[in-house]
């Protein structure tokens, strides 16, 4: 197995992804190659020690910054990490996914001009695992398509299907459509449209589903568009950090409060574990023509590592192939 | 003074609207009308001692339910608590306000159709006092127009920037646009037009926000369509919720961890009571002409008293007349 990892993305690069591919080649059983600024990947690589033949390095001179248009970006920079590590994963049959941390509306556009659509899919879409109060749920689109059709959700619908079931090992994945009320005649006419679409074309479709229902694990799937999906994970994020700040500023107000905290450390260091969304890898973009994986921008090499893991397991499950049989 | 409830609005109609209606009068100047089936009202009145002139009851044999079709409950149930009681306000120069925690989309409706709009605005819009890592800020639209045009925001902007003046005292209020990038590129066409237009017509109007800077206090205002409101309240509620589930559950597995949650918590009563927004009362339905509050469907007794005093502040501080000279 040899995966692509864009030495050059997010906000930490080349040092955390480095960091974080040493690891992974240490604990996964694939080859990586590295595609960035090659002076610059091997400075950071000659820090480690590691068998030399499981990394190899790409050099790709130019660098798309993580809030550069991303379309214009990739028109104009034809050597950029994104590029050529996208154009190696198409070329060759030698790689077998391709991962980045780097801008996404980038990753994305790269990744659908030059891999093109799978049969029956008409846009990409990004998922996300998701830690909730029951298990781990699959949130798509979080931000490929912010203005897609009906039909656009229902491929995001059958493609969580397939992985909720391959990667997410569960048998019979209920799938929600998130929309602001319960009955299927709420929301705008383009919700309505795909609730129709959903209830015609997905047997185990479950429904509307509130976004205060997110996080309690009612469904395995939860569709929505790209403009929605990106506000979830963020307010999702915002209020956990807020009540972060405001639990530690409250609890260095008393004594008390703080020797409790040390008492409770352990266990909220479980908490934290659980709701840190680094642990469970990237989010990967799907219905494109290979596996692509878009790792956050603030990715630590913990992070990359994770995505590492989560595309492995994608490979070895056969992801693309059972996409093709089960939405096309 | 005189504020009609909607008695029969809510989960725990009447028993919690009463009960909050009698605290309410005993704390602030103002007389209560509650209007709903009568012989109920009276039936939870008898069981408190308060002044008997303070508080009015009028018939309205009607209810409109929590999941009823907002349009059409309007127009059959023409005595339904909602209806009378939007048309007491409208009817006479006695009436100051109303408040229901009842079907919001019938309780829009009926405003929108028997007080009509604000000189100037086209549709109205819900807006919520949100609690920050800084203070208090507005959240607007959560719910009421879900399908918006650009001029809707921006008349939601101006109409946020009054209430944060006048109601939240808040100087040179900071008013950003909730979006998906930073950039004024950023986003659907309808975002880019929404952010032309606001920078043209908001002088203090600070660009985009992402959904993660929501509650970390940089905007005194934030505006975005009723679609997207409603999600990012109802997933802030939802992670707060399962973030307290998980928090429970992980401190009943270790015996030092409850007793570190047991010296906690004064400090995370505290915090509870700054997160909850029954605190600040209810939603102010703004646009339409007269003082509408909306409360939230699950409302208790405090949550209906702290909603009574939210409008006291409204009508003392004339909010309507400031609307509609700075936004008309």
């Amino acid at each position: 197995m040899n995966i692509i990892v864009d030495a050059m993305g997010g906000d930490h690069a080349p040092y955390e992804i480095v960091k974080g591919v040493i690891q992974a080649i240490k604990e996964f059983d694939t080859n990586v190659t590295l595609v960035g600024v090659a002076d610059d990947v091997r400075k950071e690589l000659a820090k480690y020690d590691y068998s030399k033949d499981r990394i190899k390095v790409v050099h790709a001179p130019e660098v798309i910054g993580m809030h550069d248009p991303a379309t214009s970006s990739i028109r104009k920079k034809k050597n950029s990490s994104i590029t050529v590590g996208v154009n190696l994963l198409k070329g060759s049959e030698k790689y077998d996914a391709f991962i980045s941390a780097g801008n996404t509306g980038a990753v994305v556009c790269a990744s659908t001009v030059i891999l093109k659509m799978l049969p029956g899919v008409e846009r990409p879409a990004i998922g996300l695992v998701i830690p909730t109060q029951k298990h781990l749920s699959f949130l798509i689109d979080v931000g490929a398509n912010t203005d897609p059709k009906p039909q656009h959700l229902l491929h995001s619908a059958l493609m969580a299907n397939v992985y909720a079931k391959k990667i997410l090992n569960i048998e019979n994945p209920k799938i929600g459509l998130l929309n602001i009320g319960a009955e299927e005649s709420k929301g705008t006419e383009f919700m309505k449209e795909t609730h129709r679409l959903l209830t015609e074309r997905v047997p185990n479709f479950d429904g509307n589903l509130e976004a205060n229902e997110i996080f309690s694990g009612r469904c395995d799937c939860i569709i929505c568009d790209g403009y929605v999906g990106n506000i979830v994970i963020k307010v999702a994020e915002s209020v956990m950090e807020s009540a972060g700040a405001l639990i530690k500023r409250e609890i260095k107000k008393s004594p008390l409060a703080l020797w409790g905290a040390f008492l409770m450390k352990s266990r909220l260091l479980h908490i934290k574990k659980h709701a840190d969304y680094t642990e469970y890898g990237g989010a990967p973009l799907l219905g494109v023509n290979g596996l692509v994986m878009i790792s956050h921008g603030r990715s630590s090499a913990k992070a990359i590592k994770n995505a590492i893991r989560a595309t492995v397991r994608e490979v070895e499950d056969n992801l693309i192939e059972n996409m093709i049989k089960e939405v096309g």
